[in-house]
């Protein structure tokens, strides 16, 4: 069987990735990557499904074990992705999709370098600025404090495989699938 | 505006090809790259269509001031690609097409790097061997020949970037597509 491929996603928050990825999820053979974390449940949150919640001890022993291709500490609390639920779906065929902050997917592009990078972005920083108001659910000094980490977020697209430009919804899906069939014809995948 | 994409194809006799890059260059904003050669023209060729028919002085002269990007001596005739048509076509924003045997592509990847190298493939050379016999149009000592001379090039797969197995023909077409496409989206060509 063909391995599937690890599909690592960062976008800055209002980039429309979590619809996107909707979209991409909606497809046979794909597995969303759920992370692991030491932080406690919040209210309506499933162990396995939002998070992988685990003790921090458990935690610890994940790292020196070699099982995270991914760690962070947040406010106290250990953030990480697993290596084996990525590899075993990988080996049944699966597309891996791994939603991460930028940070962690350069961890990844050392401990997985087949894995294939993505970085959706908005059309530009004011289309950005306007959606978020638009949803009217952040105050104005959120919105600023979004839109600029947005922008520092947005020079690391270059570090990606491919840039996904969201200006109009559904060719930012097409562009995502494009990109996986692409993939999977590489000489390298077949 | 965006520099458009070189894209060389290969593929042994009997893939498909022509049918693929048929479909492929009914979508706006194609070019396809006529060769040059020296050869005479034959019954209903058209210089600038079929070819580009030079005077063997004219070749010599553009190969001494390095205008090809490829080219070869077959049964004393020169055959060529020439660099301005298709960097003229690029820079308006047009994806070059540019189909070409094994050794041809070979040569393109040293002077071009950043061209795209797509090979297209038969499912199997059982397959091929059907397809060409179906044809009724060739004796079964050139399809022999044939078959024997796909083994060959599809051993040069592994040197391109993607390997298209045309299986099904629109299944071909829409991954030839894909690939442009996350080309396209590639954070290099953006």
């Amino acid at each position: 069987m063909k391995k599937g491929l690890l599909i690592v996603v960062s976008a800055p928050s209002g980039c429309g990735k979590g619809t996107i990825l909707g979209e991409i999820l909606k497809e046979p053979n794909y597995y969303y990557s759920v992370s692991a974390t030491t932080r406690q449940p919040r209210e309506g949150e499933e162990d396995g499904v939002h998070y992988r919640f685990l003790q921090r001890e458990q935690f610890e022993a994940l790292i020196k074990d070699g099982a995270f291709i991914e760690h962070a500490e947040y406010c106290q609390n250990y953030y990480g992705t697993l290596q084996a639920p990525i590899e075993e779906n990988r080996a049944l065929g699966r597309n891996v999709i791994l939603e991460i902050e930028v940070q962690g997917a350069m961890q990844i592009r050392k401990t997985c370098p087949d894995a294939v990078f993505i970085f959706i972005a908005p059309p530009s920083i004011e289309t950005l600025r306007e959606r978020l108001m638009n949803r009217g659910t952040e105050t104005a000094e959120v919105i600023a404090e979004r839109v600029a980490q947005a922008e520092r977020e947005t020079e690391c697209a270059k570090d990606y495989d491919y840039v996904i430009i969201n200006d109009v919804l559904e060719t930012a899906i097409s562009d995502f699938k494009a990109i996986v069939r692409a993939e999977e014809c590489k000489t390298k995948n077949n």
